[in-house]
Order: structure tokens, then sequence, then C-alpha cells
């Protein structure tokens, strides 16, 4: 059975409508529920052979986002916003991660390990590729989570902050992720927009669709 | 005015119903008012800076579709889908394109270009750290646009093929992305799913949500 889907018009809407949120509404919170589908949107996204090289960490504790606004060049969204968001890439993802991966699949599919042998290979034999930086190859997956993470909680109608602009050691240090093999790539506060947030009504900047786009026909 | 929001569920729904799509229906088009969408939320993609150090180019021709599926694996998505999509980012991004970029955003936002001599200055910075790979940093940014890109096309019904798997060389030579200036990082074949596509039914293989989000609070 398929989904309800959205009309493109209505989809464009949500996207004009988002924009990088520099003033958070700090008493209005994200709902369960709708917070519940964000995580799911994240998981959901799609990353290189299914590989899922990361971790999602969501932090609400005050002391902690009080602690991080240090190392986030005094961006207060990072206290401010309802749910704080860091997405961090598995540190070195190895042969052993495509076993477990293998496994993974196996068992969600019910399949054989052995009809996975060559899949497993491929992917072993990709990241043995002496050009291959896994560290970057896993970076860049994160960032396709923050793209479907841009677009899945605009279509919600909540409000997010991509943002580069913090010290990744710095957040590593106080989160914990080095021992647990996670290095932080980008943060994402997630809310409500302030009423007095002046960007919400800045127009956005963006090149001509006729300059983005080229038709090749 | 606010646009009209989607209810989480339908949001994830959309998203569950997404898979990499192996098997297009080439009969099957895209209609042209849903492909104007997908290629506005491409434009309206966030990236580091609002910068936007990329280019979308949309392949219909079939010979030329031919020509690059001999640098795809075999991977007949790129000749059977409605449309073919070549995120590319614009090569080695210097100070003359923050000029650039600056210029553009004085003149959406009706302000004096002095008023972003700040902003100009800090990207130039961003730029010219000596550990700054930019080539690498913009293709980041179109990891962006991919995650955007499925997650709209998903909510809209669109399938769609993200890819990794082609010769970006070949991909450049073909479409003549070199002498523009820009290199090819992702490919996206878009269109309907064939009716014999195994793989719309396999289940979807992701670590549990439980393993994936931590909670720090």
């Amino acid at each position: 059975m398929s989904p309800t889907f959205v009309a493109p018009d209505q989809v464009i809407e949500a996207l004009q409508w988002r924009y990088a949120t520099k003033s958070f509404d700090p008493n209005r919170k994200i709902p369960a529920e709708t917070w519940a589908a964000i995580e799911q949107s994240l998981v959901l996204t799609p990353s290189s052979f299914g590989m899922q090289p990361w971790k999602f960490f969501v932090v609400t504790h005050d002391g902690i986002r009080q602690q991080l606004l240090e190392h986030s060049w005094k961006q207060r969204q990072v206290v401010d916003a309802s749910h704080l968001v860091i997405l961090a890439i598995k540190k070195d993802v190895d042969e052993e991660e495509v076993d477990r991966y293998m496994h993974s699949t196996a068992e969600v599919r019910q399949a054989p390990l052995e009809s996975l042998e060559g899949f497993g290979k491929v992917i072993k034999g990709f990241l043995a590729n002496p050009q291959m930086n896994v560290n970057e190859w896993a970076a860049k997956q994160v960032y396709i989570a923050l793209g479907q993470l841009m677009a899945a909680a605009a279509l919600m109608g909540v409000d997010a902050c991509p943002m580069e602009g913090f010290v990744p050691p710095k957040y590593d240090e106080v989160l914990g992720l080095t021992e647990k093999g996670y290095a932080s790539v980008l943060v994402c506060p997630l809310g409500y927009r302030a009423a007095d947030d002046k960007y919400a009504t800045t127009p956005k900047v963006r090149y001509p669709l006729s300059e983005m786009v080229e038709h090749i026909d």
C-alpha cells in the first residue's frame, strides 16, 4: 500500500519556509510524537552501501548544553532550541563493521549469510582502496542525514539550524564520543523560531534556478 | 503566513516507502510540475555559509545517457529512469566566488555591499585555512543536496536511486563538466519503480533506532 504523498507545491512551500534559525523560542518544546519522527528520519537516511557509518546524539541536558555553547562560537541556538542533535561518524569503519552489517542484513532479510558474501566483498574492497579516506567517506554520509533531516523537519513545521561552526574535538570531549569510537561532524539545534528572529523574514539568498540547474536534453 | 505542514506519521511513511530503486519503469515520466518542484528542492538546499558551491545537471538526452551507462557499472537506472541528475561541485571556490556571493546577497536583501564586508571576510578566512580542502568541503555540501532531494522526492511519491558508483572523471568528460569548472560527485536517477523491482518489497536494513540514537539527558 502506498503512503499518502504530498503535493509538489506543498513540499516547496515548506522548504521555502525553512531557514537557518538564529533565535529559538526557549519555551517551546517539540512534541514527543514529532520528535520521534525526526529521530526516525535520521535513522532512515540512505547511505553508501546502506552501511550507516554514524550515530546521532540528542542532548537535552541543560548543563551539558551550556558546556557545548562554549565551543559553538557563541551561537545560542545550542542552548535555546528544544532539542540539540550532534551528527557523528563511526570512526575507522573496518572489515569487522562490514561483517556486522552483513549479519544485520541477513537477519532483517531472513537470508543466509553466504548469499551476502559477494556484497560484503565489494564493500571490503571499496574500503581497502588505498585512495580511500574512510572517515571522510563516513562524514559525507552524515551530510546526507543532515539534508534529509532539514527536509523532514521543515515538512513537519519544525525549525532547525544546520551548523558546521563548532569545535568538534571539544564536543567529542564534552560528550565522551572519542572513547565510544565516534567523532562529531555536524550539529543541529531543532525547535521553534522566536517571534523576534529577524532572519525569519530576511529573504532567502539563492542563485537563480536557471543558473544552478542545467538541462542536457 | 505558514505553509500547511505534514503530519509526522505521513513524513515517516514516505521515508519508509522510499528505497534505492534498482529497476525503473522506462515508460513512466515524472510530470512537469513535479519535476519543477524537484529542481527547486535542489536549489533550496542549505549549504555552508549559504555558498551553494554546486550545480545540478539534468540529463534527459538518450544518447548521452547511453554513454554515461558505460561508466556506471552497468546500473541501468541511468538510462531507464525518467530523469537523471548529476550533482556536481563548483571546483576551486575562491575569493572571487565569495565576492560574487556577497553581490548576490546584497541584491536579494537590498542591503549595501559594505554591510556584508564582515561576513565575506569570515568566509574568505575559512577558505584560506591551510587545513582546508575546498573541493572536499564543496563535495560535502553536495551530499546535503542529495539528502534533501531524497526526502523531497519520497514525499512527492517519486522514486530515486542515490549513486556513488560511477566513474566521475568519465562523467565529467562526457558532460563537458571540467571545462565548465565543475566536477561530478553524485548521480541520482529519478522516476517510478518498475512493477517487478524485487527490491521494492525487500525489507529495509537499518540498525535499530535504540542503537543509532543516543540520548544525553
